[in-house]
């Protein structure tokens, strides 16, 4: 069976491209990474739908991005915004060089593993304001991935899938639906409480809630505000 | 006075590129990845190094590589060669992926300093086995780095410097000692003991060894063995 290494936030998105991958058959290593932000819940989510879905093994690695500051998500003296705060640009929930290096570490241990296959589940409509999101970034990680490695250089060919990419939430929801996805295992919330419980306001719960929406799934997300 | 983030191990590579960035005119933000090596006394030693050559300041970001496993310097199980034990190929002590990890940190860091310049003292002769020591996947890095950050999409550049790509070690040393290196504060051993004392026979202390000797300057090295 070919291996794969599946990038797992244990939000809902990453959630629906394990469950991809496992379905074209990939022995699946979910790498959950751990950089100092706010929602650590979702790297309990992580763990627990990295099991529900049937993968090899799930391994967190953690690293300090709050040390270098410079986005809502890492550092507690840029608040998150709450819904209609922000209409353009990029969004301050954006943390630098993020996706770079969640995909260096994605492409060191498929290295170790000899897996020739990355799976990621960017999206480029919800978080069109992150340059790292975007379908040409993708493809620029890969062609720099296919001159970095030991693997390249002796003749393998990483591919960098994005299956999401181009997907609205409902589609990803209706997918993930359809592939067996226990939504109410994930956590999006950029600001969930200690029981995994959402906020209902922030930019990701708006998202996933219209997702669900549209999609005529029920949402079985659990808020600790007022949600409707 | 522009910002530049400078890749500093504590060995003499990076000390003669962060002399060169200074010499430059750059500010400088010395970065050093401690990514579960062996050779910890070199992240001693990059402070050390960075004070002296007067880096603005120095950050050492933790990562463990080590989970993946796959390299002689990350992991204890795969032994250090000693002198001529491999002529070709890959090296074991090649870190799957450690550039591409150490390059998307700097980059992070840069994005929010809102420096412009990498500094980064890949070097393309000794370390020729090495994939992501080659010119050609530096200009890859710094393509895809140019379309993943806020920066890039506001319309900055990042440049990615590697001014002793192409240089032996001795030139490297030669222009070092003429910016006033102090390589008796670097540590290039493989096994350096905690004295931060060579061992003097590892690869990287053998390509060290014979760089001072070919640039006719006296070696500032202390070994722990009866190194002539």
């Amino acid at each position: 069976m070919r291996k794969a290494v599946v990038l797992l936030s244990g939000g809902l998105d990453s959630a629906t491209v394990l469950a991809m991958a496992r379905q074209q058959g990939y022995a699946c290593h979910a790498l959950s990474v751990d950089y100092g932000q706010r929602h650590r819940v979702e790297l309990e989510a992580a763990v627990r739908v990295a099991r529900a879905l049937g993968a090899v093994e799930q391994r967190t690695v953690r690293i300090d991005l709050a040390a270098f500051g410079g986005s809502a998500l890492t550092d507690n003296s840029i608040a998150v915004p709450i819904q209609g705060v922000q209409k353009h640009g990029i969004p301050v929930t954006y943390v630098p060089a993020r996706n770079t290096i969640m995909l260096s570490l994605a492409l060191a241990w498929a290295e170790v593993l000899q897996a020739e296959d990355l799976f990621f589940g960017a999206n480029a409509v919800d978080y069109s304001g992150y340059p790292d999101c975007r379908p040409e970034y993708m493809r620029a990680f890969e062609r720099m991935a296919n001159l970095a490695t030991k693997a390249a250089v002796e003749g393998g060919r990483l591919t960098l899938h994005t299956p999401i990419i181009a997907m609205s939430k409902a589609k990803i929801i209706e997918q993930g639906v359809q592939l067996g996805v226990d939504y109410g295992l994930t956590v999006s919330c950029y600001q969930a409480d200690a029981e995994s419980r959402a906020c209902g306001v922030c930019d990701s719960c708006r998202l996933r809630c219209a997702g669900f929406a549209a999609a005529g799934v029920p949402d079985p997300t659990r808020y600790y505000t007022a949600h409707a």
